[in-house]
């Protein structure tokens, strides 16, 4: 597949331009600011001195995540979720997808009786809003238990593992990695990939939107979230200055 | 792996016992009730002679799904949804996933401005409740539109392929298919599969509950599923008595 | 009135054939399908370990119920309560009777400080629901009871006396017993009644939906009902395996 | 049984002091403020020009009831059921009643697509506040009906027989009539009966509190009933100027 | 301007009949019926012997309002709140400016671990329904102290100044005080004012609903606001009989 | 009062610096990011092409405005509105007053039956975010209303005038503009105003948090406001490119 294919140009494994910016706001422990092309999530990190009540004397840590979009975020404006009362069942899946993602990446019970949250909120959406809020969410979280770190309150951070998320598609026949809004509108499949930097995978979500696709493109769809993936957690480390 | 390690006795790749009753209700155009071992939903639809509004006036038809549990059907007592006013994210997820399903499976096109509402009801669980549901709901599905044929209202079934779901995962360090209650909550991963007769997939959600897998497990578990989604479809199509 | 004057043929004396399966469903302590007719109703009987905030520490227990429709249960669907986020005055209505009834059932002072929950699902429904509701309840509280005597966690049953339920109404001029739906459809009196195994009244709900209705009415309606009653206690004796 | 017994010093067959004041405010089609001893309800009827959805071009009328009471209007103070949410299960269940009591009253099929809401709202509470407001909501229809016959709207207020609402109930082993707050708190069985003035019943629901009772209670309980409706009737009539 | 400008026939800075009623209704520990022309509210006074969460153990009192309509208390009928499930914003802004405005006329340290709730129920609506639940609330108040202090628990009604409020605004071009419904549908600005009995501000909100007002208007508006007010105070003291 | 008195070192009649991003999203018709120091909000314009219900068919357009604030914009993280169900009170006060002060700046019968809806929301919360909306919001409805010129819909912008916010207050005994978090927790007297370009009120709200504030006073802080609307509309002015 030429690079004409796409609507943006890109190769079939190219990722779009990511920028992560830190300490994006003041008052929260870690905040990120997170760009893949035109999509543009802030994530917040913030620690509470408390755990919730099933968890209460059990010397153990939570992580949770909320997800929410600005009204005008996207190409038409969308009713505010706050002034309808309730989540959609697509914001509760995408934040409960955040939540399982980055307790994957923290060990619960080496940070205290302590609840992380993480509040991801798309300013811009232009698609793969859900995964630019994991690998964005990844670095904020990280944040935050730096600061413990640094206040004495925890020995090291508790990391497990680096997580980052990436979707891939079937856009008019040919997989593709990072699909943006144009490309995700018009694609057969959709599939969201959450995977460690040891190349081990922590969730899969595939989901055939026209036609059912057989084992072959699960595989080539696999290996592209396998390269893109590798990249999000290159550049998670050099926005946090570690070593590779 | 010898069948000693599964606390059911089965063998790795071995299915609960299946057995689908049609007509178990009175009133709706279908109305089936799978069993899976000990997991048991009902599972009816119902056709509705409208459409939701951003469908109106396009000529084609609608599927949709609602999923619930009575409170009982679990080990312990959980609370009514409809006393507490609002569905659980994990509800509206898993109906959201029988929706998209279904939709794989007929050809919206071609019934009519109708609505298909698929309820799938748990009244006792043991692990697999989504899964049960959607292979349950393609015969219920399937037999409310026979109706509307045998009333001369369309011209035949607008079915583009079967389809039924199954879970795989890891249990112990081992892959194994159609995961009970037991070995659910003990497991390392959990993958829920929804495949068709031909052997595409519809769709894929895989979740490491504990430790990250690797590509070759992946391999494994889509294995194992596509031997169950096999099975089921051979039982479903068994119970709506077609040729296979 | 000779009996063809009925839909179904019955005197108007005769209750739809009843049938009560108990161990319906593996996890509750108590678990009953009621069948009156076409009607049906899982009831089941769940312990809990503590009681509401309004009684903690007073030593006595509680027991409350709670009554549901599945969606197609009914001739047409209905929407679900839990999507729509809220319960119907009818409904709440209902499940106020079934937990009034059965505390006259019961003696609360006599099983220490515990809530007896019970769940009323209707998953066919053929008229006369809240009282089938009742009835089956019964049985189900009462093998909920047993398990705790035979836990060693209560000396006996804390039972007071048996209540049964049983709708009585006025089709076409002449009052029946236990309307089925096609009756209450195009009744002009319909009235529940709840009585002891002593024959007395625990409620009496009577509503005038066309022509109100004079003494005369009034008690024929309560002779038919304590008939009705009597036979229904018979029953539930019968499938809990007791001396009458 | 003599005047001591009852707290009020009371007969057994004698109403608390009735007070019905018309056009209590300036808005409403109908306002009346009614007061049974201390009960005091703002009954207001208000006449809408349209009907229900499911009635539109049906050419009939409806009529519906809701019911609230202030929060201080009881001995400790309520919570807002606007401020909670929702309005509570005992709230649904009465304004339904009302609702059904008054459809009894009038002739739907003789106003046209015309809505009557009843708005039954206690400002203080001493017992009795539903058979009140269905007394008091009464007079309140009336008024509003015969404000569209003054406007030449309809011809004739389309009365079918006037309703009225009273309390039986069990205090002390002995029944009697319009119990009162202090009474109700403490009473075995409680009774409201709505009848026309023809003395046919409309609605009956009795409940045992304590005791279940008999059948010879039940005879008494309705007796006490008839008296009290009849007296209500009369000081209706004379409320309204009319000839009895 | 003249008297013969304004609908009523009021001069400028004319208020309207005020009536206070005290002990309107018997439960609550103050209760006022404030009428204002045609504008009638029950405000009640309820004393509650603890403190929300955020209070707990710092042995201080709170002071909290609510606000209602009756449904016809207005011209035409409105919605219940209860049953909407949910309190408008005009309300929730009223109900939190009448608890200010309360919480600036008493010391909340000098009545113990205790909560006043304030509950105003407009029964009828003619304009300025804000501004007379303060002024009425304020006399509710200060009876419910007056009982802790002849109680024994607090040793002085914990005032620090009276408050009155009361509207003005602009009418056809007039600057005007205490509008009422018909001036208040067809001003181009209408100002709320609260202030003490010794003449300082507690709460201003003004508001252009028509063309911008400049500050020469603005003055003229306190001006009248502050008359107005003096009256208001005067009147409160006459109902509590307290010496000016 | 020397500039030593406020935390910031600002002078009594100082604004903070104060920024204004044009075109700060994509996808809306207007989007301004507004700083006012470390406050920040993101106001969208998003045009729809019908009005609400109530205006239906009469020619004219309608202007609304929502406000939110992110879970941790603030210094410790609030609760999501979307997750808890409901928009608090202040939420609900802030947003009809952006609302009301907006209209106060179009000609509503100028653009057609079209709905402008305004959302700001707060990405980082230093005081003073209600004012700030109203001040950017006032930005990108200009640009919005300008893109509808462009497209040729309008014939021109429909402004009225210009509408600025600025909040005043007494802090420590003295009165300053434009107050920052730490003044605002510590003030006695908190007011905002918001002002046309001709220096006209369209909305004054005042509170005194503590003592009751006198005449005097109220007028210095008028005379403030007045200084700091004067720089904010040019400030505005600059902003869109225009001749003051």
């Amino acid at each position: 597949m030429t690079v004409e294919t796409r609507p943006s140009g890109r190769a079939c494994d190219q990722l779009r331009a990511v920028r992560l910016t830190r300490r994006y706001t003041r008052h929260a422990e870690g905040s990120v600011l997170i760009e893949c092309g035109d999509t543009k999530v802030i994530c917040t990190a913030s620690i509470e001195e408390k755990v919730p009540g099933f968890l209460k004397g059990k010397g153990q840590g939570w992580l949770t995540a909320e997800y929410g979009m600005l009204p005008r975020s996207t190409h038409s404006r969308m009713d505010r979720e706050a002034a309808k009362g309730k989540q959609s069942g697509r914001t509760q899946e995408i934040q409960r997808l955040i939540g399982r993602s980055l307790r994957a990446a923290f060990d619960l019970a080496a940070f205290g009786e302590r609840t992380l949250h993480l509040d991801c909120d798309v300013i811009q959406a232009d698609g793969g809003t859900r995964t630019a809020s994991i690998t964005g969410a990844m670095v904020a979280a990280h944040d935050a238990f730096a600061q413990l770190v640094a206040k004495g309150l925890i020995p090291a951070i508790p990391l497990k593992h680096f997580v980052a998320a990436i979707s891939v598609g079937v856009y008019k026949g040919t997989p593709v990695l990072d699909l943006d809004y144009v490309e995700d509108s018009d694609c057969d499949t959709d599939m969201n990939v959450i995977m460690t930097d040891a190349g081990h995978f922590v969730e899969v979500q595939g989901t055939a939107e026209g036609a059912a696709f057989d084992r072959a493109t699960m595989n080539r769809l696999l290996d592209l979230a396998e390269g893109g993936i590798r990249d999000l957690v290159k550049l998670q480390k050099q926005a946090l200055e570690l070593a590779e």
